[in-house]
């Protein structure tokens, strides 16, 4: 088993779902091992001295090397598969849509998931709850992109599924968890949704 | 001239800087077209329909292809040469301080710089001030979590210069800018931005 990655995690976290699915897809074992963010086990000072520094999952340990950064733990297990492009464009075309997701959908789409469904919109501080109206229409935003893009092309880049799909499919999937956007607004992107989950090894976010 | 990348760029934006920094360092020339972002140039009909649907530069063009996002369009630039680490491991973790930049550093570093220099402090709306202090504190942990690593790493990734250092270096060498910051706290970071601006072929922001 020492060879086989371990994933540091929160199981609801849709970053951390991301590594679960890439992993599914390519059809690569990983060690699980759970930390509730709820109670601070990812600020301890065991985690930051070993783990991550910067105090969040998730992170993929590849022996006694920690990778943080959800997107970029996609990338070391997609390397040289499948669901990174061969050709040069759509390779940088796939980070494209992944930068744009840390970026745009996730500090909106993710943002709200977690402040409503986790955190309760009653215990939210007055700092929050004034970046609610901005986060909903970044949210929107985000999500018609995502839509118009899709309804001319069946996979975010390259022609293919690949880790940019992951990326976005993982909040996107559950967006209307946060209660502020419903999916049927965004035709295209439920197709997506669809044509990602018929993929042969695709896992469930429960799972 | 027709195999040379077009940058559409607003100059004094440091996500625009990367890609003219990585194109310096690798030799490559590129065309460059101006859009002024404070006159609403990146949101015009024109430039939503044929440059980037999401209204904002960078973006890198490469023959009829479009390519946003500021550390896909360096990765682009950078692909199979010395600005990408040719070991995996060192490949995604050079990503990952890319994924980290956008996330962590330049929401808090570039935008207060944006606000304070450019926007103006007293021009700000009540919702951007309420947002000052978490930014400030949140760019002082992201130079600190960068000043950590540099303080025992020469690079941020793969034990060489790449990528990830044109990426943070872009917004950390000015962020002074912004008013709210001071690289003296940060020695090891000062060290790694004189390292930067001594590789051959360097370029300075106002170039």
């Amino acid at each position: 088993m020492s060879g086989q990655p371990v994933l540091h995690e929160y199981a609801p976290s849709g970053n951390c779902y991301k590594i679960r699915l890439t992993a599914a897809l390519l059809g690569i074992a990983l060690e699980r091992r759970e930390y509730d963010i709820m109670k601070g086990e990812t600020r301890t000072p065991a985690f930051l001295a070993t783990v991550n520094a910067n105090g969040r999952i998730p992170v993929l340990q590849i022996g006694d090397q920690f990778l943080p950064e959800s997107n970029a733990a996609c990338f070391w297990l997609g390397d040289g598969s499948r669901l990174v492009p061969g050709d040069r464009f759509a390779r940088a075309d796939m980070l494209r849509w992944m930068f744009w997701e840390q970026y745009n959908h996730e500090p909106n789409v993710a943002t709200l998931r977690f402040w409503t469904g986790w955190i309760g919109e009653a215990n939210l501080t007055d700092a929050q709850r004034a970046l609610l109206p901005g986060k909903i229409e970044a949210g929107k935003a985000a999500l018609a992109l995502m839509d118009e893009h899709l309804a001319k092309n069946d996979w975010l880049a390259g022609g293919a599924l690949s880790l940019a799909d992951i990326a976005l499919y993982a909040y996107t999937h559950v967006a209307e968890e946060g209660g502020f956007f419903a999916l049927a607004d965004y035709p295209a992107v439920q197709r997506w949704v669809a044509r990602i989950e018929a993929e042969p090894g695709y896992v469930a976010m429960g799972a």
